[in-house]
């Protein structure tokens, strides 16, 4: 391994990834493995946590119930308190830490409080999410890109243009969109996105609770409510979400049509 | 580990990450270890195929001088004849294999022959590379998301409409953007986007050869020609790069205080 141990009085912000622990990057893992603090979101899946030493000590950071902009400030605190002990601190957060984590908040605060702070990358849901059931958010024979956005902009955050997401020609992957997926899709049409856009929702991406439906936009808000798939999930709106329904049909019929010629009965 | 071991006559589209071995994910580096044949693109990081076991046999198959199209096919046809021999067949791509790396499309094709596939995802460089220089893309009080899209749009592939672009309130992420960048930032500004818009340039994230600039929008074809920024390179758009500006700032302050104070001189 070429990674080097992380000093102490160092705060590392590490995406956890979506949730299996073979998923993070060998950079974020050697860190964690090392960490003598390790304040965790909710959205870390418990095999990682289940991994770490014994002698680990792990704390709960996850927002409950509102008041999030004082267990912000608390959990900065805790971090700059830490850091100044001399402790290995790790703040794991499900997905990337720069990716609706709130790590340019926290790199902020650190800095701010002469910490040394440094960023390793995870997968983010939105990206492997849609993998996982075959979906190539940037096909290039569909889409020239991919936009991800948050569903969810409250606390001062600003509102993405839906009208203009909707002319983007991009395919689009709303996080954090299940409360609120009646307005994106209103918003989306009346941009001028056709009622029959593909879409498909994936719940829980790469955990063992993971679920997913396809359909089409208009029809969004009752597949939802239909298969009742709630949060943590991403919508992926687009032709992308059409081309990888027919691919996860074909690759059915080709597993099908192995197990036949295995058990000799063509 | 709990990777599973490869089967046989198996294709997985693995994705190489941005550059630093350490960034691949525990998963992809374990397949990689077990491949006995892997395909590799000019983007992976030499380091990466450095680490490949002696008995690996190792085949270039970047692109190089045009003729696309024919390339692609031929690439098809050398993993679908190599699964069918029975081996276990790995294709590597910089970044991930769903981000701009027509793994949508190797992926149709391996079905379709009746080979089975996976996919395996990797930190795009759009994503790493920002995180990198401390941009984060989709930090809330810019910016209610990213948009990731290809300034390349050759071969049949849609264009993005960049004045929607402008308009729609996200960080812009453009990869293959150096050699139009011109035209881009040119739309970009008809569709309304203020020639003061904060950019930043990351070239070769992640690699030895890494290079980063911040500018404005109006001056960056300007900024390109005089830092000799070239490919490998993702242009970022948008006040999150000005916000990563200032923290680098604060960084290296911080830094030059504390080594001041650890060698004694204040």
């Amino acid at each position: 391994m070429n990674a080097t141990a992380t000093p102490r009085g160092r705060v590392s912000l590490v995406g956890a990834g979506p949730g299996d622990p073979e998923l993070m990057t060998r950079k974020a893992w050697a860190c964690l493995m090392q960490a003598e603090l390790v304040l965790v979101d909710e959205l870390v899946d418990r095999r990682i946590l289940a991994e770490l030493p014994a002698h680990t000590r792990v704390l709960q950071v996850g927002k409950r119930g509102g008041c999030a902009s004082t267990e912000q400030g608390f959990i900065h605190a805790l971090m700059i308190r830490s850091a100044r002990q001399g402790l290995r601190v790790v703040r794991l957060k499900g997905g990337d830490p720069f990716i609706f984590g709130r790590g340019g908040e926290e790199m902020d605060a650190l800095q701010a409080a002469g910490i040394e702070v440094e960023v390793i990358n995870g997968l983010s849901a939105g990206l492997a999410g849609p993998s996982s059931v075959g979906i190539s958010v940037t096909d290039r024979r569909c889409a020239p890109g991919v936009a991800l956005v948050t569903g969810h902009n409250g606390e001062g955050g600003r509102a993405p243009d839906w009208a203009a997401l909707a002319r983007s020609g991009l395919t689009l992957v709303v996080y954090m969109g299940v409360s609120r997926c009646a307005g994106i899709v209103a918003a989306l049409m009346e941009g001028g996105l056709a009622a029959s856009t593909p879409v498909a929702v994936i719940s829980a991406a790469h955990t063992e609770q993971q679920r997913e439906a396809f359909g089409v936009l208009a029809l969004l808000p009752a597949l939802l409510a239909s298969e009742g798939l709630g949060s943590p999930a991403v919508l992926v709106i687009g032709e992308v979400a059409a081309m990888a329904e027919a691919r996860n049909f074909l690759n059915d019929s080709a597993r099908a049509e192995r197990q036949a010629q295995a058990s000799g009965s063509r």
